[in-house]
Formats: C-alpha cells, sequence, structure tokens
C-alpha cells in the first residue's frame, strides 16, 4: 500500500572514535525512505532541501525508487546540517552544531497525487507541523510518528494534540520517561496510550525495542553487533523498516506488528554497522530476511 | 542432581519509595538456595550467621529443604548486615552500610557429605574464597560463579585465577564492561570466555539478559513488571532459577542453557515483586512454569 514519509533531509558530519564523515546524507526523511524501499515502492518522501543539495544524493534517492515530487528544493538557500561526536562508549554523543537553514521554515505541502497514502510515517519534526501534514491527507489506514526529547519539553500540548491523530508513536525509552513522567517503561508505555496512539514502541538502543498495545507486551532483542560505526539514522531506520513492512503486508494484526518490529530491528542492525547511509547501500530484500530469521535464533527457546 | 550453594547469609534493612524492612532475611546464598529449590532438592547452602540469626530464619530455610549442615553459627558475633536506599528510579541504588560482622573472616568449610555435589553455585564472595570452596570438592559437573565491582577492582589476579575454574560467570552490564574494558557487551562476552568460563550471562536489569557462548548467543528479555517494589536479591534469584533448573534436568546442551536463562529470569521477576524474599514465598513450580511459557509469549514472533 502506498507509503508517505514527511520529515528532514540533512548532510551530516559525524565523528566517531572509527572515523569520520563530513555533509553525508542524513535526515529523518532519508533513513525512513530508504529503509521503507527495501519494502515498498514508491515511497513519497516530502521534505526540504538548499540549493546546494548535490545531484548524486537526488539520484541515490531516485535509484531507491522514492518518488521526490514532495521534495522543496529551496534554490537560494543551504540544506539542514547537523554535526556530532560519539564516544567510544556510543551510547553517548554530543551535538556539534545545528544549521537549521531551510529547515527552519519547512512548510510541508502534500502533493495532490500524494493525498491518497494508505500510511504515513511523520519523522521527528515539530509536531503542528506533523498536524499539518495529517490535515492534507486523506484519512489514512495508518499514521506512524517520531517525536524528541526537544519537542516534549517545548512544545507539550502541541505534541499532545499530535499524539491524539497517531497510530503508532515510536520514542526511545528516555523519550517515554520524559513524556509521562514515569520511570518504569510498561507504566510509560502505557500511559501513552492513554494519551492517543494505539500502539506504542519503546526503542532502547544495545537493549532491543519493546512493543506496547492495551493488551500486547513484546520484547525484541538488538541484534548482537560486535562492531558499531556509526549509531546515526538507527531509530529512523527502525521506523523504516517497520512501517515498510506494515505498508508491504497490509497487516496491522499483533503478530505482523511483531514481525514489523524485527524488520525495524533488522534495518537499524544494518544501518550502525557503516557510516552514514553506507549500511544500506548494499543491502538487498534477501539479505534483510536473512538477518529477520537470525532474529528468530537470537530469541527462540522451547519447553523441554 | 546435587546443589551445592555458597554466598552470603544477611539480615538487610532496605527502603525504597514504596515502603522499607529492617533486618529481613536476605544474602546471596539465601535468594541462590530458595530459587533453586523450586527446583531441585536438597541444597546445600554453605554460609556462616551469627548468635543473633532468628530461630524462624532457619526454620525459613530448612522448610525449603535446604540442607543446613553447612551453615556454621558464630554464637558471639552478629550476622551480616547491609542497609541500602533504591530511588523512584529503582535503577539507582545507595548503600547506606555494610556491617560484615561474622562474615569479614568467612572461611567457607565444605562439610564431607556435600564434597561430591554435582553443581555448584558461588556466590558474590572473596574470590581467594571462591576458589577455596572448589580445593575441597570432587570435580564438579557445573560451577557457575558470581562477581561483583568490588572483587573486579580490588582483587582482578584472584578473581582471574578463580574464573579459570568457572564453567558458567554470571555479571550485569557494567560488571562485564569494568572486566575487560570493553564497552560492546558482546565483545566484552567474549573477552570473558576467554578468560576461562564457557558460557557468560550478562544481566541488564529491566532489560534482560544475554547468554553468550562460543557459538551462540541468546537475548532473554526481562518480565515486563509495573510494579517492582524491592531490586534486592534479583541477580541472586537469577542464579538461583538457571542453576536450579539445570541441577534438575542435568542437561548443559544450549537449548537447555537457554531453558534455564529463562527460569532464571522468571525466578527474578518473582523476587522484585514482593520486598526482600517475600516475593518467593508463596511461589510454587505451577506459578514459576506458567511465567516461564509467559516469557515465550513476550518474545515469540513467526515468519509470514
Amino acid at each position: 500500500m502506498s507509503l508517505l514519509v514527511v520529515g528532514s533531509v540533512a548532510l551530516d558530519t559525524v565523528e566517531t572514535p572509527f572515523g569520520e564523515v563530513k555533509d553525508a546524507l542524513g535526515g529523518s526523511a532519508v533513513y525512513i525512505s530508504t529503509c521503507a524501499g527495501f519494502f515498498t515502492a514508491p515511497v513519497r518522501l516530502v521534505g526540504v532541501v538548499g540549493g546546494d543539495f548535490l545531484e548524486e544524493h537526488v539520484q541515490f534517492l531516485e535509484s531507491r525508487h522514492i518518488d521526490l515530487d514532495g521534495l522543496q528544493v529551496m534554490k537560494e538557500g543551504k540544506t539542514f546540517r547537523w554535526g556530532g561526536r560519539y564516544h567510544y562508549d556510543l551510547n553517548v554523543r554530543d551535538t556539534l552544531f545545528t544549521q537549521l537553514n531551510v529547515f527552519e521554515h519547512f512548510d510541508p505541502k502534500i502533493p495532490e497525487g500524494y493525498r491518497a497514502s494508505g500510511y504515513v510515517c511523520l519523522g521527528n519534526i515539530d509536531p503542528i507541523l506533523q498536524r499539518q501534514v495529517l490535515s492534507q491527507i486523506n484519512k489514512p489506514r495508518l499514521v506512524v510518528g517520531d517525536t524528541m526529547n526537544y519537542w516534549i519539553e517545548t512544545k507539550p500540548k502541541e505534541l499532545a494534540e499530535t499524539m491524539k491523530t497517531m497510530d503508532v508513536l515510536i520514542v526511545n525509552d528516555s523519550e517515554a520517561r520524559l513524556l509521562t513522567h514515569e520511570p518504569n517503561l510498561i507504566k510509560a508505555a502505557k500511559r501513552i496510550i492513554r494519551m492517543g496512539p494505539k500502539v506504542v514502541i519503546i526503542k532502547k538502543g544495545e537493549h532491543g525495542a519493546t512493543l506496547v498495545t492495551d493488551d500486547t507486551i513484546f520484547a525484541a532483542p538488538a541484534y548482537p553487533l560486535e562492531n558499531i560505526f556509526d549509531p546515526t539514522g538507527a531509530g529512523d531506520s527502525f521506523a523504516g523498516g517497520f512501517i515498510g513492512w506494515l505498508a508491504r503486508t497490509d497487516d496491522l494484526s499483533p503478530d505482523n506488528l511483531k514481525r514489523a518490529v524485527i524488520y525495524g530491528s533488522t534495518l537499524a542492525s544494518f544501518c550502525v554497522e557503516k557510516f552514514s547511509i553506507d549500511g544500506l547501500k548494499d543491502l538487498s530484500y534477501l539479505k534483510i530476511h536473512d538477518r529477520f530469521r537470525s532474529f528468530m535464533d537470537l530469541s527462540r527457546f522451547d519447553e523441554r
């Protein structure tokens, strides 16, 4: 089924103890679309870039069957840039700079042909813009949304309003705690459900992800990687794999939501194995499916 | 098969945001033996208490078919006491006091009748004492050992020597990192395997536990509890459930090690639901098995 992705398109400068990249293609809409593109096509991308956005990036996205009719190009402006540094313990990261540039006044316009999208993924942008996107779309079958500490702290009321329109909220553990003032993650997830979303997914980095609905809890492990090169984009890759699988299968049963979590975890695991989107470049549906099966071996046990 | 447990017997004073207990029965040997006792009997306990150790505690342990021939009573001394306070976020704990008392000069003597124990669980005590215990035992089928930051930091060489005699090392994530100077937990586990143990289990509290061998990785979730009253003893309960199941079944295959990890996680989940050992008091093998099956539902998924 058709999938619409809205979020940032960025040029990332990243330093880790294992190397660095400058102005690499990134941003939530790029990671989500690229990952979802392994499952369903075309993925409709809505975002904004400046006149400095390289043709090679456009070509890469097009090669992934990502529909760029919704990508605004502000020729006079510059593309959103983010710089970060990861420590030896990759759970710790410093933001070195954030240059919003054209993203500062991003006004997501949904092309006419996108309005009937069945699946919508709202990347981590201002909750007001997230709602603005939804107001331009015919009633979608599933809305998946992301958010972050910044919006939880600065626009709690707007976010609460937007959350009422989401079917699935994907957050990490610290965001779930911040949003609910509740240290217990299961309680936090249940509070979030009372705020609107029917499904909450709490990402826990190296500890995996937990899906919570009114009557289901599913604990997915993280793939045990010995070498993680760059955690940038892992959360967005998770969201892309998750919604990509659902858009492909158009099955929202609890069992299929669980599979979607594992596909999300699978894409996140490939993402962090290389810098920027490099870990997603030479990926295939077959490799993805192989790793999906490794996840089975990882967590399966039986009775005696 | 016969099981020997060596560790501390303590009186714990614990404060949490939900209440407090004073001089409650605790200590690694008590939690391990009580939990293992649901699977196999008798469990042979080696430890030391003072003249102030209440008859009701002795009666409780005996009611669990724990053999106390190896429990030394130093009538002139006082029992080891520990006091701690947990914060609202139960992952954070302050030690309020540690009174070693008779435990300071604990000299574990293995009764003649214990020397042929097939399964041995070395609770978290001085690595020199752990080795001293093993030197008194005929070649056991499996040695499971625990340790802590304190020994890793103060007796690294002694600990390294003792680890060579262990088949399974159970540590938490921060201990694994401290022991190996490696932030990646999978790499840390593999380094530990090169130090001696054939099996490493890394406990991650609310994030579950990971079992690593030379050729297997198994990720077990934690049971999703909304109400955790007192985390004291969770790690020892895990060890008790783990070795108890193995001693019962005497099967060291990878599949059975995985089941043992789930039984360990099951016992830990019951332990933290009430104060002190109260969560283990009204437990039955049937309740344990029911929760084991809930763990299946929690992590199971299939292909489409």
